[in-house]
């Protein structure tokens, strides 16, 4: 799916916010996993099962009303080759619900190295002596990081224009020393306006007709008012903002990241509706759709969206 | 192991080189995929087995004479769950054969997620309610991207002070488009000399017997300008060079990376060795064994090593 899709997404469900498929295990409820551990044993595969037990979940609780989905690669790094195994069959749940996949993974590396990544989750993998293609982890976004400049960049635009999918590279993050490196000063502004700039570059002539381009960027709800003025001077670089709930930012904090048509920005939540059962007398599926229903609803007290 | 661990190593065998396992579906010979494609029919799992086969010839053939190996892991990524797999039985044959694993990942994000990339290549996951441990994919090193700051750092070198681990960050990569960030000026010093000064910071008070921090850094074969003045501002820094060979660095290139005991880099080749037997009337093995054999008669013809 494209940048022009996930905006059509947004304004079918009138919610622009994504829901973030980041399983650790005490977010697991205890039942869950001890079906899974007497199925299979006390081993690494049964709480991968659990995994995405849970995150299938999630997904029959959210889709109707959620346009988008963002799996933490980490999350399912961390159990190994079943914990991917439990990513790449979350990722084909989602798009078969219709939702848009974002594989949050912040890949950066040479050029001839990320055709290897842009493979794994934007592209195809061939199997040679065949015309077999595979795709690994099916995507329909990836986030990327511009330490390595536009060699990285390109193999994944170019599968960008192949596939109709899209990047998000990574330009002021939510975490509080994102200012040590992404705020030095390079010519009387910080570094992450370069790389904004940098981003526009590569947008022109790729802009759809949503108006917004395959190439976004990532901007953390924790800086309200970066986010307002990165709005107001990028017309056709879409936001994906992290940092709503457990990291501190609120719906008041985000509206900057919006235009005037309540368009532009997607904002993620994980821990508020992934463990909102954890504070709930519902299951973890009914929990978590009540938190995305109450975040909807959250923003639209501040953003239009038309 | 520790980097005083792999400075011993390259003293021992007088070698301060790193093989790249960095395996490509046309890197394969065709016989060993045809044979994986007989028993396992023409899937992705078959071309899996072969990376691992092809892996596990290459170690086999070049253990005693160097140090450590380098798998990148976009490489495994691409072919899904089973290439996670490969790399994890990579991981775990080259440390059973001795060798110091780095993995190449490139990692970065904010802590919470950090911790759970830490997990997956130097520490460990807990399954819940259990006193399991388990190990994803089994490393000594990981390459780790700066962008986020301290925030991403942390959590990876608590498990490097823990599990006796290392870290190399991305300082200036071997890229030709490296400079449109790195050698950003940032107050009359490009971006990349930031960087350095803070995996200084980090490395304070953690300095081994071997004189290096378990904080190193990545800086390309294809910048020895750079690699030289490097190498005299950061006494306690060790070096990770890629960039030797296809890339374009040299034997000559490299030598600025080393100190006056011929000390303080490893020089990383992937394509040059894993790759020789296209060159070669031997076997992969054979022919990787011969290309390493000359990568170390080549770096020592400039460098001494103590």
């Amino acid at each position: 799916m494209s940048i022009d899709t996930l905006v059509e997404l947004i304004s079918d469900k009138r919610n622009p916010t994504v829901v973030g498929l980041d399983p650790r295990p005490d977010y697991i409820p205890k039942e869950l996993l001890d079906k899974h551990y007497a199925q299979q044993g006390q081993c690494i595969e049964a709480l991968a099962s659990s995994y995405l037990e849970f995150n299938m979940g999630i997904i029959d609780a959210i889709a109707d009303i959620v346009p988008a989905v963002k799996p933490q690669v980490a999350c399912y790094e961390a159990l190994g080759p079943s914990g991917m195994e439990a990513l790449r069959k979350t990722m084909i749940y989602a798009k078969e619900h219709g939702l848009f996949v974002i594989a949050d993974a912040k890949r950066g590396d040479i050029g001839s190295t990320s055709e290897a990544y842009s493979a794994a989750f934007l592209g195809r993998t061939l199997l040679p002596n065949t015309e077999i293609e595979y795709e690994a982890f099916p995507s329909d976004a990836l986030t990327i990081n511009p330490y390595l400049g536009s060699d990285n960049l390109n193999p994944f635009l170019a599968d960008c224009d192949k596939y109709g999918k899209m990047v998000f590279v990574l330009c002021k993050t939510s975490n509080k020393s994102s200012m040590e490196v992404q705020e030095l000063d390079v010519g009387h502004r910080p570094l992450y306006k370069v790389i904004a700039e940098q981003c526009v570059y590569h947008s022109r002539k790729r802009v759809g007709k949503s108006h917004y381009s395959p190439i976004g960027i990532v901007v953390g709800a924790t800086h309200p008012r970066d986010l307002t003025q990165l709005r107001r001077e990028l017309e056709n670089i879409f936001f994906l903002v992290p940092g709503f709930g457990a990291q501190g930012g609120d719906a008041g904090d985000v509206r900057g990241a919006f235009d005037r048509y309540g368009r532009g920005a997607i904002i993620n939540n994980s821990r508020g509706i992934i463990c909102a059962w954890q504070k709930s007398d519902k299951d973890f599926a009914s929990a978590s759709r009540q938190a995305a229903l109450n975040m909807k609803a959250d923003i639209l007290s501040y953003v239009q969206v038309i």
